[in-house]
């Protein structure tokens, strides 16, 4: 069963993986990873599935997709069928790698380091270090560079399986809310409506995209600010906002969305929640209309947040978007505002290809903070909503 | 459900984390990382248990724990109740961080790198470079150090708790290996059994120790060769040796055994495989008899090793142990060889409260590898067997 697994995607990311190196000028890419059943490079899923143990070299050139690896190894990354060539060894790697290195003679070689993106900064000083002890004496150690550029575009330009999978998991994700919606009611808890939650991803087979603590959130009535906290004792009430953020892992791809509901008939929202409720719908909408290819992130998340102060509320704290893929949070490109913490994510360009968040939220004076987050798809035109956005509140009665 | 889990063994640990400083001479220890749910330092389940978003940094003084989080985070942070000192930041860490160090003046500053051990490298090589860019023109640029030592001897040193559910592990493996016994027949195929097992761990809610694909190993006949390949459609037939290396994972803690079966009776066991089977068993009682604190590593790989040649076998192409915990192989002290991929860790020093395994293998001349493996924890004496020796081979008529 586990065994027969296909390795279709990998097989299609890794061939990606060549494809790219000539577009970024790198000769060749290195993954250089040990023991990744305790901590893997976030790449290793991609262009490989499963793990290695001791310490393994993938190196991808343009016409080449090489792996090194730990005899016990050779067998099980023989069989995935997605390396051209793949070498065993008992004692030590460091003579295979020198050996392959000079048989390909890279003048660029990719390495897995980022300062902004956790996804492209697999590497561990510890291996860096060995990495540079290894080939001390040899051309390679001085002709390392970031494989940040060649991670990003790899994972934010997904394949049409893959997009294929963020579908389902959203349509999955979708399914429970509507599950969600015909059992919550005025008096649970929000440790209640987290537990239906969790019974329904039972039923779908899923796990959670992030952090099962807090995922979903639920977030019940105005004194709860959102974000990582999980749920709590805390009731849902008539008069009250419930609000969820929630997202799925379905066949390793994430799903994630955020939904407001209310407590009441639609003739009792209260204006201001309709008006917070308006503006996060229509700023999310704004920025969906503007996104295209070749957009830089910054200027994306700042159609939201002039959008949002033009309203006159207070700018939300966070980026409005982040890509979507095998991880919640997908690294490369973000369309966040040029802060300290987001480093350069902010100034990547937008792609065919990607998938994005748009979320955010305001902050109504007696009813707490509103806010809905829509998973979109980039097209050559611009994008298409793979979620149904949130048209309305949704009313509890 | 969740919110309510009981951190009592990340703060017994973040406890022993600061009492261990001294002993290393060290002031502080700094744990530094961002978006743990993408790569998470495999320190950070043991002192934190839970995910970190922004850039975060745990420090343990000799006096203090504080965290330094993103403000999404607080809340989760402060209700775990591990740390002394919960603070958030919403911009940028920087300024948090330098205060801190400022405030309690550290002298050396042990971070998460090592060369030899995955365990103590969880830092990455672009969070490094953002370190060094935070801290520069501060004093403490210069002063970081590795925390490889530190961070074995807090794995290595576990607590009665952390023993108690490595028992329980253990215990659990047991029992599916006496249903697997009882299950096994002439004409099954590796994957058949392989799937047996699944059913077992499913019945006991427990998951795999290590990589699914071959957790268990299911090894038939004499021609497969042990090691990290899955299980297969091979058949089990009279006269053969069937294998298996079955760990799982019980409240975070793991179990690590290995088991030999012979389909016939015992008057059938070929001389050959009954030698094969004597030596390793009696390797392993050696090493048992002859470990205990303050032996080095390497020491006690050579009693089972020197065993080994001296009756006749081919040594074992790998460590007579690794540490058993949190993780399979746990890191630290290796009872391995001195080869280039081991690094220093067969140097390390065995200590009581230490859990290793013993195992190894030889190669019989037409029936293929018999091996075995044992968990024993290193208490004042010696050490004592947390698995039931296997004494003779399991025979399944």
């Amino acid at each position: 069963m586990v065994i027969k697994m296909s390795y279709e995607i990998e097989k299609a990311k890794a061939q990606q993986a060549c494809d790219i190196l000539k577009e970024q000028d790198i000769d060749a890419w290195l993954v250089w990873v040990r023991e990744t059943s305790q901590m893997a490079d976030p790449v290793l899923d991609l262009i490989f599935g499963g793990d290695l143990t001791w310490q393994s070299a993938l190196i991808f050139t343009e016409d080449e997709k090489i792996a090194i690896v730990g005899n016990f190894d050779e067998a099980g990354v023989k069989a995935k069928g997605i390396y051209d060539t793949v070498i065993p060894y008992t004692a030590g790697i460091r003579e295979e790698l020198v050996k392959q290195l000079s048989r390909k003679d890279p003048k660029r070689i990719a390495i897995n380091y980022s300062v902004d993106d956790v996804a492209a900064d697999g590497l561990s000083v510890g291996m860096h270090m060995l990495l540079q002890e290894y080939l001390k004496n040899t051309p390679f150690a001085t002709r390392f560079m970031s494989a940040e550029n060649h991670i990003q575009k790899l994972r934010g330009r997904k394949t049409a399986e893959e997009v294929s999978r963020i579908r389902r998991a959203i349509e999955i994700t979708e399914e429970i809310y509507e599950k969600v919606r015909k059992f919550v009611k005025v008096g649970l808890s929000e440790m209640e409506i987290y537990n239906f939650f969790h019974k329904c991803m039972k039923e779908y087979e899923v796990s959670s995209a992030w952090d099962v603590d807090h995922c979903p959130a639920v977030d019940a009535g105005p004194y709860k600010q959102f974000g990582h906290a999980g749920p709590i004792d805390n009731e849902t009430k008539q008069g009250h906002l419930l609000h969820f953020d929630f997202g799925v892992k379905h066949k390793a791809y994430c799903s994630d969305i955020q939904r407001m509901l209310f407590f009441g008939d639609e003739k009792d929202i209260p204006a201001e929640v309709q008006d917070a409720f308006e503006t996060v719908r229509d700023g999310i909408q704004a920025a969906a209309d503007w996104i295209r290819p070749g957009a830089v992130g910054y200027e994306v998340d700042n159609i939201a947040r002039d959008f949002v102060k033009a309203a006159g509320y207070e700018e939300y704290q966070h980026a409005l978007g982040h890509q979507l893929g095998r991880l919640a949070h997908d690294g490369g490109t973000l369309l966040g505002p040029k802060w300290e913490r987001y480093g350069d994510s902010p100034m990547g360009v937008v792609e065919v290809g990607n998938v994005f968040t748009l979320e955010f939220y305001v902050t109504t004076e007696h009813y707490g903070q509103v806010s809905l987050e829509e998973d979109i798809l980039i097209t050559r035109q611009g994008c298409e909503f793979l979620s149904k956005p949130q048209k309305d509140l949704i009313c509890i009665k």
